[in-house]
């Protein structure tokens, strides 16, 4: 366990925690005394039936949810939906490498998986909350895993899912992509196997991973059109050393190799023996797959091919030069299209499949 | 200066070395007797006007031109042309860091630019062959900086050009992947400053920029389709460890460092006080932009935005999933695009814009 102090209150809060008891893993291990940390808007009604769940990325929190795209007025309305957004294991708010107590510290974090997020998250939704009703299951990236991973694990519970730049089984080239990301933190000699005193130890090697995402994240169109400048910097390497480095920087390097781990073998067809039709064709959601036009890495190709296996889903693309990183919010444009496809979506008529259970 | 015998005739060869003096660079210092390799095909005929010039990528020699693209019957046909491979400076078989005596071996090997090359092509072609016509100058990504600037350079020796999968300008999307790609290298600790007595010694680093190469030469779709399959192996994993690895491992690491700084800063507006419009409108060769759909990082949108501003050009995508890694010859279909796009311009008739000098 060590100190950094990005993973706050003041960077990240209002957040709560809440335990979820010993927490057991599908790889092996367990995590004692779970931690889940999340942040709610708006409020549960009566009913317990109008409860969204928001799901993290690689890297973001809870927070960017909170500032980028929750708000009255907007499709993530706190004032007609109870907004839960649960930082994934790993995420540096939940329990994640760098917070844990020995003997699950630092390097001997066990592996998690993104059915364990989904597994966690259900136990504090149902067990804390009473909820068995999800209007609406959403994320980005990781967090298009885990909601995909929540339509086929519970279809029950998930009415409506929106998997945003992101897939349900990870594709071999973005598990290579990820590779790259975490080889070059862990190619770093002061990442000492995982053992280093400060993530400041490792500030070459988490440099070095904000350049790859400067390659991948964006799109080779939004440096064409210098679309740093808008968002205040100059020139190119002004924005990689004033924004991606400093990004990259903060964050603790254990708990971004779990997180990657976990990213590179999202799959929910572990559910089925391996059969990826076979478990997409579980969904009962209403679901809109919203890929973003330039990701690099989860091009709307690979998206459509799944969507395909999705019973009654439609394909959504959202139109953006920022490629992937669109998720932070830089693009006025790919907001309001998702704004509008999420409210699409939510207004999308639809039959709670179990009687809601209030408690 | 060290040994490395993947820099041998036996692996690149035959290929001739030719003097051609001390050679002044654009960013100061000299190469002393700076030796060009080259690789010739077919007989340059009397009048000295059959002449086809071949320039090389980065981590790519002379060879694999031989390999896969010049043939009897093929548009780069050694029964029509006297076709010259040359070498760039840098790739370990011209006058490069590993291979250079003191003062300038290894880690002091002084800055070339794609600019020198192409003087110290002209140089080799004019007084070693008697050249002043070239009926085509072709070459791929690094290669496709080279014939830009020679289109630039020197409009009237250059009858016809073929710029493929690369650009006039490098983007500064791709500066990025470069420095991501030698990062990968520096940041080795047996690469010590560039001064390890082994390219073994920086065995970790050259396998983590060939994971780079894996995520950004190919393509999302190549791997989706799994076409290391058809190559031979069987696994992701087999392909990256069985081919993708011991092919940067064998190279030298401060050799890639020189053409990479090369590559990050080919602008031909350097010829025109960094006017790109004004240098691409001195071309009078007849050009065919010859980009590949799924290149990640020379995209074709960035290439056409080029070929636009070449007077009387042509864009002819290569349509292939293999991406920019196309080029190492493993897509037929790409190979019968790109001959079919060199038949259509070498039939192309343009008019010699001075005498041909016989000597």
């Amino acid at each position: 366990m060590i100190d950094n102090s990005y993973y706050s209150q003041e960077n990240h809060g209002p957040y709560e925690l809440a335990g979820i008891g010993d927490f057991e893993l599908e790889d092996g291990g367990t995590i004692p005394n779970c931690q889940l940390a999340f942040a709610t808007h708006g409020t549960l009604n009566a009913a317990k039936d109008n409860a969204i769940l928001i799901t993290t990325w690689y890297s973001g929190s809870s927070k960017i949810w909170e500032q980028v795209y929750i708000g009255k007025g907007r499709a993530l309305d706190p004032d007609k939906y109870f907004i839960i957004v649960v930082n994934q294991i790993g995420s540096g708010l939940s329990t994640s490498p760098h917070n844990a107590p020995a003997p699950i510290a630092m390097s001997k974090f066990p592996h998690v998986r993104i059915g364990d997020d989904v597994r966690a998250q259900h136990k504090l939704l149902t067990e804390k909350f009473g909820i068995t009703q999800l209007q609406l299951v959403t994320g980005g990236s990781m967090g298009a895993q885990q909601t995909y991973e929540w339509a086929v694990r519970y279809p029950e519970m998930v009415l409506r899912a929106a998997p945003i730049a992101g897939t349900a089984k990870n594709t071999e080239h973005d598990f290579l992509f990820t590779q790259v990301c975490s080889e070059a933190v862990t190619s770093d000699p002061g990442f000492k196997g995982g053992e280093y005193a400060s993530n400041a130890d490792v500030a070459e090697g988490l440099k070095r991973q904000a350049h790859v995402w400067c390659v991948m994240g964006w799109s080779t169109e939004w440096f064409k059109q210098q679309m740093y400048k808008p968002l205040g910097f100059e020139t190119v390497d002004a924005f990689v050393t004033g924004f991606m480095e400093p990004y990259f920087m903060a964050l603790d390097p254990n708990d971004l190799l779990c997180m990657a781990w976990k990213w590179q073998r999202g799959d929910v067809s572990r559910n089925t023996n391996g059969d990826l039709a076979a478990a997409l064709g579980r969904v009962t959601a209403k679901t809109f797959v919203l890929p973003i036009s330039e990701d690099m890495f989860f091009p709307p190709r690979d998206c459509e091919a799944e969507q395909k296996l999705v019973p009654g889903s439609e394909l959504r693309v959202l139109d953006s030069i920022c490629g992937h990183l669109g998720l932070f919010g830089v693009d006025p444009n790919l907001l309001a299209q998702l704004d509008k496809n999420l409210n699409d979506l939510l207004a999308t008529p639809v039959t709670a499949k179990v009687p809601v259970q209030t408690h």
